[in-house]
């Protein structure tokens, strides 16, 4: 990766505004998740319950949606915060985990579709069940390609005005027309919990950025692709990695 | 430790098999519980709104249910992911975390307990507090050593027809009749957060893998027991042990 | 820092008396809290369905409140271990996340405060709101210096009888009379999430100990304050800070 691909302008940008994250995840990477943010020089909030959370998702600048361990009253404030988002004109990231394998999950995610979000982030499984074109993968790992579900990513950014990432070996993000891939990353991501959806959140953040929204976007993939080439040279497994990986982002632009 | 006594047999079928494991845990463990799956090749997922617990425990090769930071709604989705487990066919296993020590709790391990759990991992108080011996600790530590809860241990797999592991310094497996102890491990084990946790969530994968069950969750034992004499090795406190502990897992049995 | 600021008498009874700490605190942090708590030699719990939360309030050394992640049920849960610790003579710990920020967790902390904590922690913004004194923060993060809180600190400790410790860059404990200045720490403590709240709960744990309260909690701001230049030291990004913080408090005292 060249140190332009690492987009330095929009890194700069993210770190000088550090943009106030609403995250409303899932329960196994709320602390990574958090770190990530902390070490881009964002700054997270978990907050949930319906009335904290319809009033935060106004002030906030970027609200994640993650719905990777859904409940019904989790579900409930969710929709609150959306509609509190939307209703003062911030931008809203859906993360479908595990769409299309859980009914229940894939039922909620339809039905906040239609409240517009300024991005979506999934896996090519997720984005192909999202979009209508696949029963999904067994769980939240995913059985295909990115670039096998690219057609269903331009097709569901279509079709919600969304940016869609389809993320995995490599990264892809759409409007529909426009796609930037991005290359780097090393497999050791996947062997860590939260990467993913760390990276949603990232994203989400990133989508209250000045400047091209698919652009920003693709700059957060890019930074997450990059700090994962330099965790992996400086690590002996998983454990090691996920250390690495946030020191990685926090030193990322310095020797570029 | 012996390299045999490490089985790399049985290691070499979990990580080929990659079993998918339904995670239904303390919220204090998520993130452990999942990086030390994930390190031994297994697919975490936690899923927890009942539709979707009941409807992912049958699709999952094996159930964790851990009453750690149990509530009532946790409970309720509990009990629905273990009936559609059992009615798949699929093993769940049980920690008893803290149980004689909370009312609660104890009453409904001992409702659950009839819905024939394939496994239940614990320490000393847990087990014998679960088989009706003693009150039970003050809290998630034990004050009872692993063997001196081996009669209860075995009285309880015999009345459940489970495989009953009681843990500690050192860890004791046995179906009522056979025992294997499992020697290794290092007391910083007990300086950090969720290792019995994240054990109970590797046997319970291991309950999915061919051959003898009792050989399998005894190897699930003797792979964490590894894991802490090296990663002993390498910290310099409870920090960098656990970092060094996930690390290990992902590398046991390269250099045995 | 002189190591007699590190107050190692007060460390020595914090290691040999291993406080039961019951932790009712938010999503983000537990695993952090309890590894912060279990390298410092204290026994963590989280249990929070009400029934139970009551039960083993009364049993635990101490309770820490923190409204981080604040639910309806989490509430009603939160009261009724409160009015259980107090009943049994038990100190318990406010941390009021956020407070000042958001109307509901305002009106929740307010109503709780009658119940007579033992201490109170919080950031400059959080200490003023709950003092009347400020709108409060955007966020978990504050805008104030501590030593501009003081006063409202002072006001809250003689409101409330509570000790009040006010942190941030210096940490500020008071009784309302006395006022002790805790010095020390690294600016990265703020990129690793939960170090504030992990303080909280060893200031709750530290309640329990025998001698004077506010030598206690000033005494727990120091540890993590000298955890914190210790792990800064040894570091490369705030993911290899908060593994080298968790090994610093375990060394604690080792060579002062």
């Amino acid at each position: 990766m060249q140190p332009d691909l690492l987009n330095l302008h929009a890194l700069h940008h993210f770190r000088t505004r550090s943009p106030l994250t609403h995250c409303m995840t899932n329960d196994v990477v709320q602390t990574f998740t958090a770190n990530v943010l902390l070490a881009l020089g964002a700054s997270p909030a978990m907050v949930i319950e319906a009335e904290e959370a319809e009033q935060f998702a106004s002030v906030a600048d970027a609200l994640l949606i993650n719905v990777g361990t859904l409940t019904a009253s989790r579900a409930q404030s969710m929709r609150r915060a959306i509609e509190s988002a939307v209703a003062a004109g911030k931008p809203w990231l859906l993360d479908p985990v595990a769409v299309g394998a859980l009914a229940y999950r894939t039922r909620f995610c339809q039905q906040i579709l239609i409240l517009k979000p300024a991005a979506i982030r999934g896996n090519a499984s997720e984005i192909m069940a999202l979009a209508g074109m696949s029963a999904g993968g067994r769980g939240v790992d995913t059985t295909d390609t990115a670039a096998s579900a690219l057609p269903a990513a331009q097709a569901l950014a279509r079709q919600t005005n969304a940016i869609v990432a389809v993320t995995g070996e490599v990264d892809y993000v759409t409007d529909g027309q426009r796609i930037q891939a991005i290359h780097g990353g090393d497999p050791m991501m996947t062997r860590v919990v939260g990467t993913g959806c760390a990276l949603s959140a990232v994203a989400a953040a990133s989508c209250s950025l000045p400047g091209d929204r698919l652009d920003n976007i693709a700059a957060a993939c890019g930074w997450m692709k990059r700090a994962g080439i330099l965790a992996a040279a400086q690590s002996r497994g998983p454990g090691s990695f996920a250390t690495a990986f946030v020191d990685a982002l926090w030193n990322l632009g310095e020797q570029a």
